[in-house]
């Protein structure tokens, strides 16, 4: 799928900021695509972007409304309907990221008809694939991998992609969640593909590139998770990545959603490494890259420095210290992708 | 989804007996349940069971009329709708393999609705799971694993069924393909699970039971096999293995569809057990079971020799020698399991 930029984001009248978690995601790592934000009566959450009406956003040149919030009970409320119709007879496409399909609704389905407007329901894929064929391909990749669900993967690729740019690597985001795929404007979510597909949608996510091009492909779950470490498998075989960086969130006890305590790092680097070397037997780790809210900042140093001495591979908290150690290590690791005039 | 026996099965007017597989694999593990076959003119496929028409299998009781074969091109032929319409008439519900959705046809929809009668599309599935939770379950499993697809998981775990329950173990088939669907009236094709819950339906599949019950599940895939190792590990920790054996074909020397050569043995043990090890830390193999099709009778015996050494597990071929060898390991391994009676 391709989702057209600029936005315009429909928030309806959700109870709470979480229940715009994603809006938030793509606001903070899109601002310039997000022209304004859409909220209805009653609504508590609040992107700190322009109020727009529907014909303002259209006139503004919005493309595409999205539907960044999470509804609750898995319904679409029924007076969500007449918003979204009304933003297809302005000429705009509808993207959701929600549990029921917008196609699914009548009203909806027949006035994208009728007016030839594109509906995105991105949680759900009727995109047909081809199985995995696990030849290398041309180009760089690099996949955040992680001891959890949750654990700051996507959020690490993309400050990654932010860091990498900024130095002038050549270096594209590569979305398999939900909220990524509207950073992105286009992926896939990979945890909704049919299973015998996953490896070749991102197959198909991530193709054949330059030499020197990275594509930095959003994690999902974990090798060790037990509700979900197929699509982990299928991720990092299709991915087929030359580098990984592992995601980790300290205080955490238990998985999350079951009762299964964290794997350690290494065995995460070990896991990876033995299996990732199916479709790329060069891969190796380049990063760890941690959570730590939880922590004093002293803590939080002589933690990833003891992590850095451990594993020999430079530890980070992106959100609070950046990546530009990750990006360093890429650089001398893969000197051929760094730009000749790349400094740090 | 619980298909219901017996079967009337419909053959259409395929060019084969390969296009018929699916039925051929049917009426080998489950002759009671076939009570006839439905042939087209110009079919030339023969499961040599009594050829019925609709009403003669109605009045013999057939439940449900299986479409067991491959339709080319992935349509359904014009002339087969009005012959399933028929049996849906006659108070017959219909099950297919098929690429295409019966439901998506009209006319056969729209007889299933009048009648009240289900339509079974084994290879699609609209059935919600829970996401895999992990949690060791009560009673024992088996699952067969392989270094490649299409190496006699299936049969291996049926030949088991068979094996244990004359011996007088308490040991039912899981079905994870269309074919074990069809010969166990239940089950789920687990490649057709949307990826976030391949774990969590094979939970579904084999729920606790008691302490000496041995569930057979059958495997897919491989761990080593870049096309679909993610419904091979998802398939895995939701059977939760007390037990696994190996299945091989040594004359193989690509993987299945990829230019990847075939893992070895001891390789796809190693890693099955540790990646087993999350959901059931006790997991270990039993046996390995080889298709020797391709060599001499001597030569077999030989090679199963020397893997039996090589591993200190028993090798079988379980068409040309049976399955006693693994079942006898079963016996010693989980003695609480085995029947006081049994024998060898």
């Amino acid at each position: 799928m391709q989702i057209a930029a600029p936005y315009l984001m429909f928030l309806g009248d959700v109870p709470d900021a979480l229940a715009a978690k994603t809006a938030h995601g793509i606001v903070d790592w899109r601002p310039e695509w997000c022209l304004g934000q859409l909220r209805l009566p009653g609504c508590k959450a609040d992107l700190g972007i322009p109020d727009l009406t529907i014909p303002e956003a259209a006139e503004r040149g919005a493309k595409t409304m999205v539907v960044g919030v999470v509804n609750a009970g898995g319904v679409l409320p029924e007076h969500w309907i007449p918003v979204i119709v009304a933003a297809i007879e302005a000429g705009l496409d509808v993207a959701t990221g929600l549990h029921v399909r917008l196609k699914d609704t009548p009203a909806i389905r027949e006035a994208a008809e009728r007016h030839g407007r594109q509906l995105f329901d991105v949680r759900h894929t009727d995109q047909r694939f081809a199985t995995g064929k696990g030849i290398k391909r041309p180009g760089l990749r690099l996949l955040t991998v992680g001891t959890d669900c949750s654990v700051g993967k996507k959020y690490t690729v993309l400050a990654l992609e932010r860091e990498m740019r900024k130095r002038g690597f050549d270096a594209d985001f590569r979305a398999t969640g939900q909220t990524g795929v509207f950073i992105s404007g286009r992926g896939v979510a990979i945890d909704a593909v049919v299973a015998d597909f996953i490896s070749g949608a991102v197959e198909w996510l991530s193709p054949a590139a330059a030499p020197t091009h990275w594509d930095l492909i959003e994690g999902q779950g974990s090798l060790f998770h037990p509700s979900f470490a197929g699509v982990s498998l299928g991720l990092l075989h299709g991915a087929q990545p030359d580098a990984f960086v592992v995601c980790h969130e300290p205080t955490r006890t238990r998985m999350r959603g079951v009762e299964h305590p964290l794997p350690t790092i290494k065995e995460v680097i070990d896991l990876t490494i033995r299996c990732g070397r199916l479709t790329n037997p060069a891969i190796q780790p380049v990063g760890i890259a941690v959570n730590t809210q939880a922590l004093g900042e002293d803590e939080a140093r002589g933690y990833l420095d003891k992590l850095a001495r451990e594993h020999g591979l430079p530890a980070t908290d992106p959100v609070r210290f950046g990546v530009g150690s990750i990006v360093d290590r890429l650089a001398a690791q893969f000197p051929h992708s760094a730009p000749s005039t790349g400094n740090d």
